[in-house]
């Protein structure tokens, strides 16, 4: 439950009215909150600790959802989350049913977009701003919060290029400085904005342009601060340094982020200003909570179920699918000079961290910048390198242009290391890494690889970075490793057979006798081998088998497809375009009509929950693979059957 | 034929042994061979007059391929290819078998990259000089040519600030600023562009950090020239402004791109520069050639067939597809005031032009910037208007993501139209628009309309704006309306029957009497339809559907499909993840397992060539649906047959 303060904080309005010594308790009672809570439930903790005096002083000085706030990422809404009625709901953070991690639609009228995906807020401001001036709701702001790091993706140039150029656009730009974003931020970009951040701090305001900042008003609010207040105005100053002078963009700062007062100062400044206008606060990630302060590697970015007094983790995780790329790609390299690995502002998530410590100059952090990471990693390959790009899966989303027309076109060989892939359930529907395959199968000469354990992943990874005249991907889920599965056979093309199961009994009519063929893609092996054993007690011959590389299709498994009754392919992508799709086009292709099936993740958007809960839901775990296969070979033996008669 | 000096290039090392005055003829000579080769075979004239001065230089300066020289979408690399030894063949540009439209890695040695999409050039030349580094080539440079247009993608601003934080870059960023890229670029920076064009023109280079310009080097090499060349060099001068300054990029201009000796002594300088540097380079588009230079609205970026004379089409095209949308939308915004239009810089040739010069506050033209286009859609629909972004099909790759983030996971009424979707081909494998489909069939709640004449385009576009409940696209292929193609029948869920054949004669064994359903995706109706008539007369009964709405699959598809004996799905899209896949999807979860075919692009980049030709080549046209269709039917009959036996 919440103290003190935060208990009769159930709108934006209750903020509004509280005394700088109440907003200072406020904002010690919302850090300590948000350690208590995240330490029991996982989450973004580092972020949010930063933001605590500026999302209470937007709150403050604009009126949501009137004035509509919009957080890039959306990772470090927890504090507007809080101040917006939904503190009493941190217990079921990211848990299925329960506050999302991330803003949410459904969840209330504050909340404004969903994506996790970065630098896509200063569009949909902006997208917002033009709606607003359009229906002359022209009293409004849109308030644009985004952070350091994702200033580095493309698509915050682009939407700065247009704000700064609509005179009427109502967005305030404010971006959160914290001096890194997932990890410390590279680029010429990083190096400007540490520039700026040593200038001392002040409530610094540019007076150029039509300045309508009236700080008596200020001053008439807050009669108490009277004179504190005016020794703030008069500190007013031009600064030498700007960001994106070339877009002519109206720019404040720096602004000291954890002074309420100049926070909201700077704000309402931002609020009276007639045009686009950025402003420029510097926060610290983890700020007041001592183990994310310690953590320099990422400041308690995100974490999981926490001890909150000393910030280690409760449940130790066994050993991890990112953790034997890991070692497998520094391996590679100490064997290979011309590997290097690129990485998206992401290189401790990845496991990149530990190769570039080792090999340096063969790392690139290209901030968070997927296309630019996918095109610059093809001029690599084109200059006679083999590029690795470990990526997230659901953020490959970005460079599909990139691996198209910049690398397959050319038959270019890079090898995409996607991580997360599958469904990672707890962070919601965009972080879910189920588009892959279907992208993927659309580029020609992509080759796929979708390893089912540890061992797989090291072999078929040291398989991609042989692979030298055209692009390769290897795919794995989230979390733990699961236990070895050997084949029992292998066929000419590398296609793996995990069972090959006859059902007992004589051909006395009473068995099935119906021979299925279930492929697995990658980490569903486990659930379909446990599901094929329960089968076979039914009475059905049951093969099983593990293509390794999903794409393009092995020859062999079209040849095994046409020698059984029923084919079902399970696979942890979304069903359209996914490999069963790919399989049923080489099978049509080939003439072969054996009835085909797909155990996949439905064409919808995901609510959070556990992986496990998620797969259990969609019928993707042993149990749900079962009782489809089973009605679909019980329907087929019942149709066979109204065909003899 | 060439003649002149142009005659005797068959390589840059010809170039370079050319007096001032010879360069100037041969300037001469290059415009006038490309006024008089590509108002012969169509292509991209204006560019290309551009960029003359600068592409001698280059060749001039640098030593290609040793030195690479990438140009940004690369339409304006005819100069290049009339430089490295390919003028003799372009009497064949953008023919089948002939010379590419852009550059191409199997044509020469001298280029790079081959995708027509903007904006990517930066970062390849970024992973080129990345491996040049690290192979200890760092005697070479890499020159990356790109357009004051394409600089406002957000590719280009992730690649600045990656080659701006590497002080071994071997760089060369040659802005080709010609205030204009496919129309007047918008935005700040287009602003800042044009301020820093109004400087007067001198050979300006910063003299700042450490120059390795050595002044008399070039006086060595041109011994006529000492006094002019001194003359030049003091003016050297800092200037005033700067484009990005806040990655601290090193900056040289603005440089007069006509004037080779200009143009030839800041690349000297960029050359001998040790570090990543950005020249500015001002052009002309279409310089030189009267009937260009007076086409104010786009200086005759591309053309078709013209008299050179006059610049005229000497072909006179009937309506087209984009005419007909051009005015659809239009119509559209007179009714209802919540319909905007984006264009990504294509206001002319997506058809939106009219709508801007009618709707000016309701017309957003966001620059080279498909991903900005999308989600700042996405934010107006969040503000409640109803956006339409209209975009060639190929440039939707850009926006796949935000289209599944930012629209489709707040199912926001926003609605794509696709021009140029399907096989466009003189342009080239990364012209062709033929992922669309793949790509929106994986969005959840995506609604796609493919109209097979201008009445159905007219009717879906007004359908697509009237759905509220999530993003709608209508997509059509490049060129000339075809004739209407009215349907017989029409189906409760809106899928229309424009065939229903009974094969002739009794049933004596000898007619086939196969059930054919044919689906017919958009443009492929009526080829289809003319197919289907040849297999009536060979006895087979054939029904032939028109879905309109193609994603997604309409239920009484699924119906049909299961009275049929065989289904044959004819698209214009790739195969993989297209509308037949669609389809087999929803049969094979209603677990019917009727024969399905596909008849669709195949897995692989297509050469240039015209529309015609590749549907041919691709058994697309109705001869090869006919004969594919007839094939199968006589493999369907065989089989069953056999079962029989």
């Amino acid at each position: 439950m919440a103290k003190g303060i935060l208990s009769g904080i159930s709108s934006p309005a209750d903020v509004k009215g509280l005394t700088p010594q109440q907003l200072e308790f406020l904002a010690t009672e919302i850090r300590d909150f948000l350690v208590e809570k995240v330490s029991a439930t996982g989450g973004h903790l580092g972020p949010n600790l930063g933001v605590v005096e500026l999302s209470i002083g937007i709150h403050r000085v604009f009126d949501s959802p009137s004035d509509p706030v919009v957080f890039d990422t959306s990772h470090q809404s927890y504090v507007h989350k809080i101040l917006t009625g939904r503190w009493d709901r941190f217990d079921t953070l990211r848990q299925k049913g329960g506050l999302s991690g991330y803003t949410c639609l459904s969840e209330s009228e504050h909340d404004w977009t969903e994506s996790s995906h970065a630098s896509a807020a200063l569009s949909v401001a902006d997208g917002l701003s033009k709606a607003m001036v359009r229906q002359g709701k022209t009293d409004n702001k849109v308030v644009a919060v985004v952070g350091d790091g994702a200033l580095t993706g493309g698509m915050c140039w682009e939407a700065l290029n247009n704000i700064a150029a609509d005179a009427q656009s109502r967005v305030v730009i404010v971006v959160n400085d914290n001096g890194r974003s997932y990890s410390p931020t590279i680029g010429g970009l990083a190096e400007n904005l540490a520039e700026l951040r040593m200038q001392p701090f002040y409530d610094r305001v540019m007076e150029q342009g039509k300045s309508t900042l009236n700080s008596m008003g200020w001053v008439g609010r807050r009669t108490f601060d009277v004179m504190h207040a005016f020794k703030e105005g008069v500190k007013n100053t031009v600064i030498p340094t700007e960001m994106f002078p070339e877009l002519g963009m109206k720019y404040v700062g720096p602004i000291d982020g954890h002074n309420l007062r100049h926070v909201e100062h700077a704000l309402e400044y931002a609020r009276d200003y007639d045009g686009p206008i950025i402003l420029h606060v510097v926060t610290e990630k983890g700020r007041g909570y001592g183990p994310a302060e310690a953590n320099e590697a990422d400041l308690m970015h995100s974490t999981g179920v926490i001890d909150p007094r000393t910030g280690d983790p409760l449940s130790k995780s066994g050993p991890s699918w990112t953790g034997v790329f890991s070692q497998a790609i520094v391996e590679a390299a100490q064997r290979r000079e011309d590997i290097t690995a690129t990485t998206a502002a992401m290189a401790g998530p990845t496991g990149l961290a530990p190769f570039g410590a080792q090999f340096p100059d063969r790392f690139f952090d290209v901030g968070i910048a997927e296309q630019h990471a996918v095109a610059s990693a093809a001029g690599m390959a084109l200059g006679g390198l083999h590029p690795v790009i470990a990526l997230y899966a659901t953020f490959m989303n970005r460079a599909f242009d990139q691996l198209l027309m910049d690398a397959a076109l050319l038959k270019l060989p890079i090898t995409l290391v996607l991580d997360r892939a599958g469904i990672t359930g707890s962070d919601g529907a965009s972080h879910n890494g189920v588009w892959d395959l279907s992208l993927l199968g659309i580029i020609p000469g992509m080759r796929v690889a979708a390893p089912r354990d540890g061992q797989q992943l090291r072999e078929l990874f040291d398989e991609a970075i042989e692979i030298s005249d055209g692009p390769s991907a290897v795919r794995f889920p989230k979390g733990s490793l699961p236990e070895e599965l050997p084949a029992v056979d292998s066929l000419s093309d590398g296609v793996e057979i995990l069972g090959l199961f006859e059902a007992d009994g004589e051909d006395d009519g009473t068995a099935r006798k119906v021979d299925v063929l279930l492929v697995t893609v990658g980490a569903m092996a486990h659930a379909t081998l446990a599901a094929a054993h329960r089968l076979v007690d039914d009475g059905c011959n049951v093969t099983v088998v593990d293509p390794r590389w999903v794409i393009p299709v092995a020859p062999s498994l079209v040849a095994l497809a046409a020698d059984h009754d029923i084919v079902v392919v399970i696979e942890d992508g979304v069903i359209h375009g996914g490999i069963g799709s790919l399989l049923d086009e080489s099978l049509t292709a080939a003439e072969i009509d054996t009835p085909l099936r797909r155990i996949a993740v439905p064409e919808k958007f995901l609510d959070h929950a556990s992986r496990g809960e998620l797969l259990a839901e969609l019928g993707m775990d042993a149990d749900g693979i079962y009782a489809s296969v089973g009605t679909w070979v019980d329907n087929l033996i019942a149709e066979d059957a109204e065909d003899v008669t």
